[in-house]
């Protein structure tokens, strides 16, 4: 509501996450340790029921998708095992479809851009996802980009899970300027020094590469069968 | 209990985190991705009280020190802004001595290290800390490495926050091997791109350095205090 620098920069940013079953919660908290102290998070779920994540740490929501608030600087969607339930929730899509409009920045980290695609928030737009679902992300006629952060208009998607760092980084430049996400930055101490050099299909070695898609092949396959009933119910005319 | 190799993969591994008031979330987070496929993880507190984190995310503990288990592969301690009142509480601190005599590896993230040092629990060993909380630690008679992972016989420590995903890596490669912790890389699609140079004091700006004191001046003060007379109290005779 002001030019005022000082007081824009006071404000605090309204950040809406979804939580849901079965998310990975990495690609949740570490937006949200960038964001978090310059942000109200509002963690939204159907209620205010505790929420599993896929590595047996439970979350509280903060606000249930009745009472989050309306005007919001980001909407952002954490990926994970969980989404391929998320999608084929109406209860999910109908939340993000009313929230998008009034958000300056509709927001994903890994495979949350294909529950903003389910939704119908991705059309026309380009889009990063985990490196294995590429083809999931296409099955909803959404351009995939393997980059790690992906800017187009106003909606900006991660890469998988640690992509979160990141993404969180380039967010919270647009919004709060440079120098704000550098002192976050070294406030983080995010200095990253992998042990090893196994972080994208591109440098892992294909045995390693061969062994993901192994764990995940079966769960590849059911996001498959789910993402394709989606996308098919999404191009039926409403009457059908 | 088997030198065969398949079914010492296969065994869970047995990970206990402390969680309390104040601690931030993204230290406990990063490390717990990586274990997490791997791993039961007992997330540890006085109670069975949901605990808040210092950016505004309630996580739910799974155990009370009561109830955790006793034989464990890790023994971890997550830092932040809750790091001084835990650092003085005597339940956390005899928590962390009881379990650790029994724990494979003795280990922490950020400021956790303090409070293990407090603990006693690194008497002789060397360790990482934030970069801010170099002269904390030292308090306590240790000395601090600035380094991003300090492996000291059993124990390992990380430096500020996101150092935790890289502390998790090499934790795992140690308890499992390299391939496993190669393909929890990919898995997490551990490629980091900063999208800016600021992540250590030596990278960022004197300018940027010095907005971080600034931002943490008060609770560095405050720390300092606490550290001082947990360190005096612990050289007191027992009789004193």
């Amino acid at each position: 509501m002001s030019d005022d620098p000082a007081q824009h920069a006071a404000a605090r940013l309204q950040i809406a996450m979804l939580i849901y079953p079965g998310m990975t919660l990495l690609d949740m908290v570490g937006p949200q340790a960038v964001f978090g102290h310059h942000a109200d998070t509002h963690l939204a779920w159907k209620s205010m029921d505790p929420v599993p994540t896929d590595t047996g740490v439970t979350v509280l929501p903060t606000t249930s998708f009745d009472d989050c608030p309306k005007e919001l600087d980001v909407l952002f969607v954490p990926g994970g095992f969980g989404t391929w339930d998320a999608m084929a929730d109406d209860a999910v899509l109908d939340f993000l479809r009313e929230r998008a409009p009034m958000s300056t920045l509709v927001t994903s980290v890994c495979t949350g851009s294909i529950i903003l695609a389910a939704a119908g928030l991705l059309d026309g737009y380009k889009a990063a996802t985990h490196w294995a679902t590429y083809d999931i992300l296409e099955a909803f006629g959404i351009e995939s980009v393997r980059e790690r952060v992906v800017s187009d208009g106003n909606r900006i998607s991660g890469g998988g899970v640690t992509a979160g760092i990141d993404f969180g980084l380039s967010v919270l430049a647009r919004l709060r300027g440079e120098p704000v996400a550098r002192t976050t930055q070294l406030m983080l101490e995010y200095d990253p020094a992998p042990p090893f050099d196994a972080g994208s299909p591109n440098s892992a070695s294909p045995e390693i590469v061969g062994a993901v898609n192994s764990l995940l092949a079966d769960d590849m396959e059911r996001a498959r069968e789910i993402a394709h009933a989606v996308a098919a119910r999404r191009r039926e005319p409403a009457s059908a």
